[in-house]
Protein backbone atom coordinates (compact mmCIF):
# COMPACT_ATOMS: atom_id res chain seq x y z
CA UNK A 1 0.00 0.00 0.00
CA UNK A 2 1.71 3.46 -0.98
CA UNK A 3 0.61 6.42 0.92
CA UNK A 4 0.66 10.00 0.36
CA UNK A 5 0.27 11.74 3.37
CA UNK A 6 -0.45 15.25 3.85
CA UNK A 7 -2.30 17.56 6.20
CA UNK A 8 -2.96 21.38 7.14
CA UNK A 9 -0.76 22.19 9.91
CA UNK A 10 2.41 22.15 8.33
CA UNK A 11 4.92 19.23 7.65
CA UNK A 12 6.71 19.70 11.05
CA UNK A 13 3.33 19.13 12.74
CA UNK A 14 3.42 16.62 15.47
CA UNK A 15 -0.02 14.93 14.41
CA UNK A 16 1.19 14.40 10.37
CA UNK A 17 4.56 12.71 11.65
CA UNK A 18 2.72 10.42 13.94
CA UNK A 19 0.27 9.35 11.04
CA UNK A 20 3.16 8.92 8.81
CA UNK A 21 4.83 6.88 10.99
CA UNK A 22 2.24 4.65 11.82
CA UNK A 23 1.21 4.04 8.88
CA UNK A 24 4.68 3.32 7.50
CA UNK A 25 4.05 -0.30 9.79
CA UNK A 26 1.83 -0.81 6.72
CA UNK A 27 2.83 0.36 3.82
CA UNK A 28 5.81 3.26 1.99
CA UNK A 29 5.02 6.78 2.76
CA UNK A 30 5.82 9.60 0.71
CA UNK A 31 4.62 13.30 2.54
CA UNK A 32 4.22 15.98 0.85
CA UNK A 33 2.69 18.82 3.06
CA UNK A 34 2.69 22.35 3.58
CA UNK A 35 6.00 24.35 4.30
CA UNK A 36 3.90 26.25 6.76
CA UNK A 37 0.38 25.74 9.01
CA UNK A 38 -2.43 26.38 6.37
CA UNK A 39 -5.80 25.40 8.83
CA UNK A 40 -9.32 27.39 7.71
CA UNK A 41 -7.85 27.38 3.79
CA UNK A 42 -10.70 25.55 2.39
CA UNK A 43 -10.62 24.11 -0.47
CA UNK A 44 -8.19 26.78 -2.23
CA UNK A 45 -6.14 26.18 -4.69
CA UNK A 46 -2.93 28.38 -5.75
CA UNK A 47 -3.23 29.48 -9.67
CA UNK A 48 -1.36 33.20 -9.67
CA UNK A 49 1.68 32.21 -8.12
CA UNK A 50 4.52 29.22 -8.66
CA UNK A 51 5.17 26.68 -5.94
CA UNK A 52 8.28 25.80 -4.54
CA UNK A 53 9.33 22.11 -3.37
CA UNK A 54 11.73 21.54 -0.81
CA UNK A 55 12.62 17.73 -0.12
CA UNK A 56 13.11 17.99 4.11
CA UNK A 57 13.93 14.67 5.79
CA UNK A 58 11.32 14.38 9.22
CA UNK A 59 12.65 13.43 12.80
CA UNK A 60 12.77 9.96 13.08
CA UNK A 61 11.24 8.75 9.37
CA UNK A 62 12.83 7.32 6.61
CA UNK A 63 10.95 8.46 3.98
CA UNK A 64 10.57 10.80 1.06
CA UNK A 65 9.30 14.49 2.14
CA UNK A 66 8.27 17.57 0.46
CA UNK A 67 7.48 21.22 1.49
CA UNK A 68 5.66 23.07 -0.63
CA UNK A 69 4.62 26.60 0.13
CA UNK A 70 1.13 25.97 -1.14
CA UNK A 71 -2.24 24.88 0.78
CA UNK A 72 -3.19 21.20 1.40
CA UNK A 73 -5.03 20.46 -1.79
CA UNK A 74 -1.62 21.88 -3.88
CA UNK A 75 0.11 19.46 -1.72
CA UNK A 76 -2.19 16.69 -3.45
CA UNK A 77 -2.40 17.50 -6.97
CA UNK A 78 1.30 18.67 -6.99
CA UNK A 79 1.91 15.38 -5.54
CA UNK A 80 0.17 12.97 -7.22
CA UNK A 81 0.97 15.16 -10.86
CA UNK A 82 5.04 15.93 -10.34
CA UNK A 83 6.32 14.55 -7.32
CA UNK A 84 5.18 10.94 -6.71
CA UNK A 85 7.05 8.21 -8.97
CA UNK A 86 3.85 6.24 -8.96
CA UNK A 87 0.24 7.02 -8.59
CA UNK A 88 -0.63 6.08 -4.56
CA UNK A 89 -3.30 3.98 -3.07
CA UNK A 90 -4.54 6.52 -0.53
CA UNK A 91 -3.87 9.95 0.53
CA UNK A 92 -4.67 10.23 4.20
CA UNK A 93 -4.55 13.77 5.72
CA UNK A 94 -3.43 14.86 9.03
CA UNK A 95 -3.66 13.50 12.06
CA UNK A 96 -4.75 17.62 12.31
CA UNK A 97 -4.94 18.93 15.90
CA UNK A 98 -8.63 20.15 16.69
CA UNK A 99 -11.53 18.67 15.56
CA UNK A 100 -13.00 18.82 12.14
CA UNK A 101 -17.15 18.29 12.44
CA UNK A 102 -20.29 19.28 11.03
CA UNK A 103 -20.01 22.62 9.27
CA UNK A 104 -17.09 23.18 9.90
CA UNK A 105 -15.88 20.46 7.57
CA UNK A 106 -16.17 22.71 4.59
CA UNK A 107 -13.17 25.25 6.04
CA UNK A 108 -10.99 22.70 6.70
CA UNK A 109 -7.80 22.21 4.53
CA UNK A 110 -7.66 19.08 6.25
CA UNK A 111 -10.90 17.87 5.22
CA UNK A 112 -9.80 19.55 1.27
CA UNK A 113 -6.75 17.76 0.84
CA UNK A 114 -8.46 14.32 0.94
CA UNK A 115 -11.00 15.41 -1.37
CA UNK A 116 -8.84 16.53 -3.41
CA UNK A 117 -7.24 13.06 -3.60
CA UNK A 118 -10.61 11.78 -4.25
CA UNK A 119 -10.63 14.32 -7.29
CA UNK A 120 -7.73 12.75 -8.72
CA UNK A 121 -9.40 9.23 -8.29
CA UNK A 122 -6.96 8.28 -4.97
CA UNK A 123 -9.07 6.48 -2.05
CA UNK A 124 -8.84 9.01 0.42
CA UNK A 125 -9.44 9.69 4.55
CA UNK A 126 -9.25 12.60 7.19
CA UNK A 127 -8.10 12.51 10.69
CA UNK A 128 -8.61 14.99 13.20
CA UNK A 129 -8.06 14.74 16.83
CA UNK A 130 -9.80 16.99 19.64
CA UNK A 131 -8.43 19.26 21.17
CA UNK A 132 -7.24 18.67 24.65
CA UNK A 133 -5.20 19.79 27.03
CA UNK A 134 -2.43 17.21 25.71
CA UNK A 135 -2.36 16.04 22.36
CA UNK A 136 -1.18 12.76 22.46
CA UNK A 137 -1.56 11.09 18.58
CA UNK A 138 -0.45 7.48 19.16
CA UNK A 139 -3.96 6.09 19.34
CA UNK A 140 -5.19 8.23 16.32
CA UNK A 141 -2.04 6.52 14.72
CA UNK A 142 -3.28 3.10 15.45
CA UNK A 143 -6.94 4.00 14.49
CA UNK A 144 -5.62 5.32 10.87
CA UNK A 145 -4.04 1.89 10.31
CA UNK A 146 -7.48 0.12 11.37
CA UNK A 147 -9.41 2.55 8.83
CA UNK A 148 -6.66 1.95 5.97
CA UNK A 149 -7.04 -1.30 6.26
CA UNK A 150 -11.12 -1.58 6.41
CA UNK A 151 -11.18 0.47 3.26
CA UNK A 152 -8.23 -1.48 1.45
CA UNK A 153 -9.92 -4.83 1.80
CA UNK A 154 -13.49 -3.24 0.84
CA UNK A 155 -14.65 -1.55 -2.20
CA UNK A 156 -14.46 2.44 -1.39
CA UNK A 157 -16.47 4.55 -4.44
CA UNK A 158 -14.60 6.69 -6.29
CA UNK A 159 -16.92 9.64 -5.19
CA UNK A 160 -16.45 9.24 -1.19
CA UNK A 161 -14.17 9.75 1.35
CA UNK A 162 -13.62 9.40 5.27
CA UNK A 163 -13.92 11.61 7.76
CA UNK A 164 -12.31 10.47 11.21
CA UNK A 165 -12.71 12.28 14.23
CA UNK A 166 -10.71 10.80 17.35
CA UNK A 167 -11.67 11.78 21.10
CA UNK A 168 -9.39 13.19 22.91
CA UNK A 169 -9.48 10.58 25.96
CA UNK A 170 -7.70 8.19 27.03
CA UNK A 171 -7.68 4.76 25.08
CA UNK A 172 -9.14 2.93 27.83
CA UNK A 173 -12.35 5.70 27.40
CA UNK A 174 -12.88 4.90 23.83
CA UNK A 175 -16.36 3.33 23.75
CA UNK A 176 -15.66 2.28 20.12
CA UNK A 177 -16.77 3.48 16.43
CA UNK A 178 -19.46 4.78 15.17
CA UNK A 179 -20.54 5.71 11.64
CA UNK A 180 -22.01 9.31 11.69
CA UNK A 181 -23.45 12.05 9.54
CA UNK A 182 -22.33 15.84 9.64
CA UNK A 183 -24.08 17.79 12.37
CA UNK A 184 -24.51 21.60 12.20
CA UNK A 185 -23.04 24.10 14.25
CA UNK A 186 -23.71 27.90 14.43
CA UNK A 187 -21.51 30.42 16.00
CA UNK A 188 -22.76 33.61 17.25
CA UNK A 189 -20.70 37.22 18.02
CA UNK A 190 -18.33 35.72 14.87
CA UNK A 191 -16.01 39.10 15.43
CA UNK A 192 -14.29 41.32 18.06
CA UNK A 193 -13.99 44.65 17.20
CA UNK A 194 -10.62 46.15 18.39
CA UNK A 195 -8.11 49.10 18.30
CA UNK A 196 -5.07 48.65 16.87
CA UNK A 197 -1.85 51.04 18.85
CA UNK A 198 -2.77 53.23 16.20
CA UNK A 199 -6.35 53.39 16.40
CA UNK A 200 -7.17 51.98 13.69
CA UNK A 201 -10.19 49.58 14.08
CA UNK A 202 -9.68 45.66 13.15
CA UNK A 203 -11.95 42.83 13.41
CA UNK A 204 -10.92 39.38 14.41
CA UNK A 205 -12.77 36.17 14.16
CA UNK A 206 -13.45 35.03 17.99
CA UNK A 207 -16.32 32.57 16.98
CA UNK A 208 -18.37 31.27 19.96
CA UNK A 209 -20.07 28.49 19.40
CA UNK A 210 -23.81 28.81 20.62
CA UNK A 211 -25.39 25.83 18.98
CA UNK A 212 -24.79 22.33 17.67
CA UNK A 213 -27.36 19.88 15.94
CA UNK A 214 -28.33 16.92 18.16
CA UNK A 215 -29.24 13.32 17.58
CA UNK A 216 -27.12 9.73 17.85
CA UNK A 217 -26.18 9.93 14.50
CA UNK A 218 -24.47 13.04 14.64
CA UNK A 219 -20.41 13.04 14.21
CA UNK A 220 -20.63 15.80 17.31
CA UNK A 221 -22.75 13.57 19.36
CA UNK A 222 -20.69 10.64 19.02
CA UNK A 223 -17.19 12.35 19.46
CA UNK A 224 -19.25 13.53 23.07
CA UNK A 225 -20.24 10.12 23.80
CA UNK A 226 -16.41 9.10 23.47
CA UNK A 227 -16.53 7.33 19.97
CA UNK A 228 -13.99 7.73 16.95
CA UNK A 229 -16.48 9.27 14.68
CA UNK A 230 -16.59 7.61 10.83
CA UNK A 231 -18.35 9.50 8.14
CA UNK A 232 -18.37 9.30 4.50
CA UNK A 233 -17.79 12.50 2.39
CA UNK A 234 -18.64 12.82 -0.97
CA UNK A 235 -18.37 16.32 -2.81
CA UNK A 236 -21.31 16.68 -5.03
CA UNK A 237 -22.91 19.08 -3.81
CA UNK A 238 -25.65 19.33 -6.04
CA UNK A 239 -29.25 19.46 -3.99
CA UNK A 240 -30.60 16.77 -6.09
CA UNK A 241 -34.00 16.85 -4.34
CA UNK A 242 -34.36 20.82 -5.21
CA UNK A 243 -34.14 20.06 -8.64
CA UNK A 244 -38.00 19.10 -9.56
CA UNK A 245 -39.09 21.84 -6.97
CA UNK A 246 -36.81 24.69 -8.90
CA UNK A 247 -38.20 23.85 -12.52
CA UNK A 248 -41.96 24.20 -10.76
CA UNK A 249 -40.83 27.89 -10.12
CA UNK A 250 -40.62 28.40 -13.00
CA UNK A 251 -36.99 28.81 -13.91
CA UNK A 252 -37.28 26.74 -17.08
CA UNK A 253 -40.11 29.13 -18.70
CA UNK A 254 -39.38 30.79 -22.03
CA UNK A 255 -40.54 34.55 -20.29
CA UNK A 256 -37.81 34.03 -17.65
CA UNK A 257 -35.33 32.75 -19.78
CA UNK A 258 -35.48 35.66 -21.99
CA UNK A 259 -34.78 38.16 -19.04
CA UNK A 260 -35.71 41.53 -19.05
CA UNK B 1 -35.60 43.28 -0.36
CA UNK B 2 -32.18 43.66 0.74
CA UNK B 3 -29.15 42.38 -0.56
CA UNK B 4 -25.45 41.99 0.75
CA UNK B 5 -22.94 41.77 -2.55
CA UNK B 6 -19.84 39.75 -3.05
CA UNK B 7 -17.08 38.11 -5.01
CA UNK B 8 -13.59 36.86 -5.30
CA UNK B 9 -12.67 38.93 -8.02
CA UNK B 10 -11.99 42.41 -5.91
CA UNK B 11 -14.33 44.86 -5.28
CA UNK B 12 -13.47 46.80 -8.04
CA UNK B 13 -14.67 44.39 -10.50
CA UNK B 14 -16.75 45.33 -13.52
CA UNK B 15 -19.21 41.95 -12.79
CA UNK B 16 -19.91 42.66 -9.63
CA UNK B 17 -20.43 46.74 -10.08
CA UNK B 18 -22.73 45.21 -12.40
CA UNK B 19 -24.19 43.15 -10.29
CA UNK B 20 -24.96 45.65 -7.21
CA UNK B 21 -26.12 48.17 -10.00
CA UNK B 22 -29.09 45.79 -11.19
CA UNK B 23 -30.23 44.28 -7.52
CA UNK B 24 -30.23 49.04 -6.88
CA UNK B 25 -33.40 48.52 -9.16
CA UNK B 26 -35.18 46.01 -6.86
CA UNK B 27 -33.89 46.32 -3.14
CA UNK B 28 -30.94 48.22 -1.09
CA UNK B 29 -27.85 47.03 -1.92
CA UNK B 30 -24.45 47.15 0.41
CA UNK B 31 -21.55 45.48 -1.10
CA UNK B 32 -19.01 44.00 1.02
CA UNK B 33 -16.44 42.11 -1.24
CA UNK B 34 -12.36 41.62 -1.10
CA UNK B 35 -9.94 44.12 -1.03
CA UNK B 36 -8.08 41.95 -4.15
CA UNK B 37 -8.67 39.43 -6.23
CA UNK B 38 -9.23 35.90 -4.12
CA UNK B 39 -10.10 33.80 -6.94
CA UNK B 40 -10.05 29.92 -6.38
CA UNK B 41 -9.62 30.45 -2.71
CA UNK B 42 -12.31 27.93 -1.65
CA UNK B 43 -14.04 27.94 1.37
CA UNK B 44 -10.91 30.06 3.12
CA UNK B 45 -11.59 31.93 6.53
CA UNK B 46 -9.43 34.03 7.87
CA UNK B 47 -8.74 33.14 11.82
CA UNK B 48 -4.88 34.04 12.25
CA UNK B 49 -4.54 37.73 11.07
CA UNK B 50 -7.18 40.59 11.89
CA UNK B 51 -9.30 41.76 9.26
CA UNK B 52 -9.26 45.42 7.90
CA UNK B 53 -12.01 47.14 6.69
CA UNK B 54 -12.30 50.27 4.19
CA UNK B 55 -15.05 51.89 3.44
CA UNK B 56 -15.27 52.96 -0.65
CA UNK B 57 -16.71 54.64 -3.48
CA UNK B 58 -17.86 52.15 -6.06
CA UNK B 59 -18.40 54.08 -9.41
CA UNK B 60 -22.04 55.32 -10.23
CA UNK B 61 -23.75 53.95 -7.84
CA UNK B 62 -24.86 55.80 -4.59
CA UNK B 63 -24.15 52.63 -1.74
CA UNK B 64 -22.79 51.27 0.85
CA UNK B 65 -19.84 49.58 -0.32
CA UNK B 66 -16.86 47.99 2.45
CA UNK B 67 -13.47 46.52 1.03
CA UNK B 68 -12.32 43.65 2.97
CA UNK B 69 -8.87 42.66 3.18
CA UNK B 70 -10.13 38.87 3.36
CA UNK B 71 -11.58 35.86 2.00
CA UNK B 72 -15.22 36.43 -0.64
CA UNK B 73 -16.35 33.91 2.81
CA UNK B 74 -14.90 36.27 5.61
CA UNK B 75 -16.66 39.46 3.89
CA UNK B 76 -20.13 37.73 3.84
CA UNK B 77 -19.68 36.65 7.57
CA UNK B 78 -17.90 40.07 8.62
CA UNK B 79 -20.77 41.81 6.55
CA UNK B 80 -23.64 40.11 8.74
CA UNK B 81 -22.28 39.77 11.94
CA UNK B 82 -20.83 43.75 11.88
CA UNK B 83 -20.98 45.85 9.03
CA UNK B 84 -24.62 46.03 8.24
CA UNK B 85 -27.50 47.10 10.17
CA UNK B 86 -29.76 44.55 9.55
CA UNK B 87 -29.94 41.03 8.50
CA UNK B 88 -29.81 41.14 4.44
CA UNK B 89 -32.79 38.91 2.82
CA UNK B 90 -30.36 37.68 0.12
CA UNK B 91 -26.64 37.31 0.19
CA UNK B 92 -25.17 37.33 -3.96
CA UNK B 93 -22.01 36.48 -5.17
CA UNK B 94 -20.47 37.75 -8.47
CA UNK B 95 -20.78 38.04 -11.13
CA UNK B 96 -17.69 36.02 -11.52
CA UNK B 97 -15.51 36.60 -14.44
CA UNK B 98 -15.61 33.23 -15.97
CA UNK B 99 -17.23 29.57 -15.37
CA UNK B 100 -17.69 27.85 -11.76
CA UNK B 101 -18.85 24.54 -13.04
CA UNK B 102 -19.28 21.14 -12.04
CA UNK B 103 -16.33 19.72 -9.59
CA UNK B 104 -14.70 23.52 -10.19
CA UNK B 105 -17.34 24.90 -7.54
CA UNK B 106 -15.60 23.30 -4.83
CA UNK B 107 -12.60 25.88 -5.65
CA UNK B 108 -14.80 28.82 -5.78
CA UNK B 109 -14.42 31.79 -3.37
CA UNK B 110 -18.23 33.05 -5.34
CA UNK B 111 -19.81 29.54 -4.18
CA UNK B 112 -18.48 29.29 -0.70
CA UNK B 113 -19.18 33.10 -0.62
CA UNK B 114 -22.85 31.97 -1.14
CA UNK B 115 -22.31 29.03 0.56
CA UNK B 116 -21.42 30.93 3.59
CA UNK B 117 -24.14 33.19 3.07
CA UNK B 118 -26.68 30.37 3.44
CA UNK B 119 -24.76 29.14 6.98
CA UNK B 120 -25.26 32.55 8.16
CA UNK B 121 -29.36 31.87 7.82
CA UNK B 122 -29.46 34.16 4.25
CA UNK B 123 -30.84 32.71 0.99
CA UNK B 124 -28.15 32.90 -1.42
CA UNK B 125 -27.05 32.32 -4.83
CA UNK B 126 -23.40 33.26 -6.67
CA UNK B 127 -23.56 33.75 -10.89
CA UNK B 128 -20.80 33.46 -13.01
CA UNK B 129 -20.23 34.93 -16.85
CA UNK B 130 -18.21 32.52 -19.02
CA UNK B 131 -14.89 33.50 -20.03
CA UNK B 132 -14.81 35.21 -23.67
CA UNK B 133 -12.61 37.70 -25.62
CA UNK B 134 -15.36 40.50 -24.36
CA UNK B 135 -17.16 40.62 -20.93
CA UNK B 136 -20.43 42.34 -21.00
CA UNK B 137 -22.34 41.34 -17.87
CA UNK B 138 -25.68 43.60 -18.43
CA UNK B 139 -27.56 40.25 -19.42
CA UNK B 140 -25.88 38.55 -16.32
CA UNK B 141 -27.56 41.10 -14.12
CA UNK B 142 -31.00 40.71 -15.75
CA UNK B 143 -30.72 36.94 -14.73
CA UNK B 144 -29.75 37.90 -11.32
CA UNK B 145 -33.22 40.64 -10.65
CA UNK B 146 -35.16 37.20 -12.31
CA UNK B 147 -33.44 34.94 -9.74
CA UNK B 148 -34.29 37.56 -7.05
CA UNK B 149 -37.69 37.72 -8.04
CA UNK B 150 -38.21 33.49 -8.08
CA UNK B 151 -36.88 32.78 -4.87
CA UNK B 152 -38.43 35.58 -2.64
CA UNK B 153 -41.61 34.71 -4.05
CA UNK B 154 -40.91 30.74 -3.75
CA UNK B 155 -39.73 29.11 -0.38
CA UNK B 156 -36.25 28.53 -1.13
CA UNK B 157 -34.86 25.65 2.18
CA UNK B 158 -32.41 27.08 4.10
CA UNK B 159 -29.65 24.52 3.34
CA UNK B 160 -29.80 25.69 -0.66
CA UNK B 161 -28.13 28.16 -2.72
CA UNK B 162 -28.52 28.76 -6.26
CA UNK B 163 -25.72 28.23 -8.36
CA UNK B 164 -26.00 30.50 -11.55
CA UNK B 165 -23.78 30.06 -14.91
CA UNK B 166 -24.01 32.38 -17.58
CA UNK B 167 -22.84 31.22 -21.16
CA UNK B 168 -20.94 34.46 -23.26
CA UNK B 169 -22.93 34.87 -25.93
CA UNK B 170 -25.48 37.55 -27.05
CA UNK B 171 -28.75 37.75 -25.63
CA UNK B 172 -30.59 37.00 -28.58
CA UNK B 173 -28.29 33.32 -28.92
CA UNK B 174 -29.10 32.58 -25.11
CA UNK B 175 -31.79 29.35 -25.56
CA UNK B 176 -33.15 29.76 -21.93
CA UNK B 177 -32.66 29.23 -18.48
CA UNK B 178 -32.38 25.00 -17.39
CA UNK B 179 -32.18 23.77 -14.31
CA UNK B 180 -28.96 21.49 -13.91
CA UNK B 181 -26.67 19.22 -11.55
CA UNK B 182 -22.69 19.79 -10.99
CA UNK B 183 -20.82 17.98 -13.70
CA UNK B 184 -17.99 16.92 -13.60
CA UNK B 185 -14.28 17.73 -14.78
CA UNK B 186 -11.31 16.24 -14.74
CA UNK B 187 -7.70 17.64 -15.93
CA UNK B 188 -4.98 16.54 -16.71
CA UNK B 189 -0.65 17.60 -16.70
CA UNK B 190 -2.18 19.58 -13.91
CA UNK B 191 1.50 21.79 -13.30
CA UNK B 192 4.64 22.98 -15.50
CA UNK B 193 7.59 22.47 -13.72
CA UNK B 194 9.75 25.14 -14.94
CA UNK B 195 12.89 27.05 -13.99
CA UNK B 196 13.66 30.50 -12.46
CA UNK B 197 16.31 33.06 -13.52
CA UNK B 198 18.57 31.64 -10.78
CA UNK B 199 17.74 28.14 -11.92
CA UNK B 200 15.43 26.90 -9.16
CA UNK B 201 12.59 24.75 -9.84
CA UNK B 202 9.27 25.17 -9.65
CA UNK B 203 5.50 24.16 -10.63
CA UNK B 204 2.62 26.62 -11.91
CA UNK B 205 -1.02 25.50 -11.78
CA UNK B 206 -1.35 24.59 -15.39
CA UNK B 207 -4.31 22.41 -15.87
CA UNK B 208 -5.59 21.00 -19.02
CA UNK B 209 -9.33 20.21 -19.13
CA UNK B 210 -9.04 16.37 -20.48
CA UNK B 211 -12.95 14.98 -19.55
CA UNK B 212 -16.36 16.67 -18.69
CA UNK B 213 -18.72 14.51 -17.77
CA UNK B 214 -21.71 14.73 -20.36
CA UNK B 215 -25.51 14.49 -20.38
CA UNK B 216 -28.23 16.70 -21.08
CA UNK B 217 -29.07 17.30 -17.45
CA UNK B 218 -25.52 18.53 -16.46
CA UNK B 219 -24.52 22.22 -16.05
CA UNK B 220 -21.78 21.73 -18.60
CA UNK B 221 -23.81 20.48 -21.38
CA UNK B 222 -26.67 23.65 -20.20
CA UNK B 223 -24.26 26.44 -21.05
CA UNK B 224 -22.44 24.76 -24.09
CA UNK B 225 -26.25 24.62 -25.52
CA UNK B 226 -26.41 28.77 -24.55
CA UNK B 227 -29.01 27.77 -21.82
CA UNK B 228 -28.05 29.58 -18.50
CA UNK B 229 -27.75 26.86 -16.25
CA UNK B 230 -29.37 26.83 -12.51
CA UNK B 231 -27.87 24.47 -10.23
CA UNK B 232 -29.64 24.17 -6.73
CA UNK B 233 -26.44 23.01 -4.34
CA UNK B 234 -26.45 22.14 -0.77
CA UNK B 235 -23.29 22.63 2.10
CA UNK B 236 -23.94 19.11 3.71
CA UNK B 237 -21.13 16.76 2.45
CA UNK B 238 -21.89 13.56 4.58
CA UNK B 239 -22.62 10.79 1.86
CA UNK B 240 -25.86 9.30 2.95
CA UNK B 241 -26.00 6.01 0.60
CA UNK B 242 -22.87 5.24 1.89
CA UNK B 243 -23.50 5.04 5.81
CA UNK B 244 -24.68 1.30 5.93
CA UNK B 245 -22.02 0.50 3.86
CA UNK B 246 -19.67 1.28 5.83
CA UNK B 247 -21.19 -0.42 8.67
CA UNK B 248 -21.56 -3.55 6.93
CA UNK B 249 -17.56 -3.30 6.84
CA UNK B 250 -17.24 -3.42 10.01
CA UNK B 251 -16.45 0.03 11.24
CA UNK B 252 -18.46 -0.47 14.46
CA UNK B 253 -16.86 -3.97 15.59
CA UNK B 254 -15.79 -3.65 19.23
CA UNK B 255 -11.94 -5.62 18.11
CA UNK B 256 -11.68 -2.44 15.86
CA UNK B 257 -13.22 0.00 18.00
CA UNK B 258 -10.21 -0.77 20.46
CA UNK B 259 -7.84 -0.60 17.29
CA UNK B 260 -4.58 -2.45 18.10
Amino acid sequence: MRFLVTNDDGIYAEGLIQLASSLTDIGDVTVVAPENERSATGHAITMHFPLRVRKVKLPGLDIDAYAVDGTPADCVKLGIDKLLEEQPDFVFSGINRGSNLGTDVLYSGTVAAAIEGCIMGVRSAAFSLLLGDEMDYAYSGKVAKEVAKIISSNDLPPNTLINVNIPNVSEEQIQGMKVTRLGRRRYSKNYEKREDPRGRTYYWLAGRLIEEESGTDYDINAVNDNYVSITPLHFDLTNYNMIETLKSWGFEKETISKAK
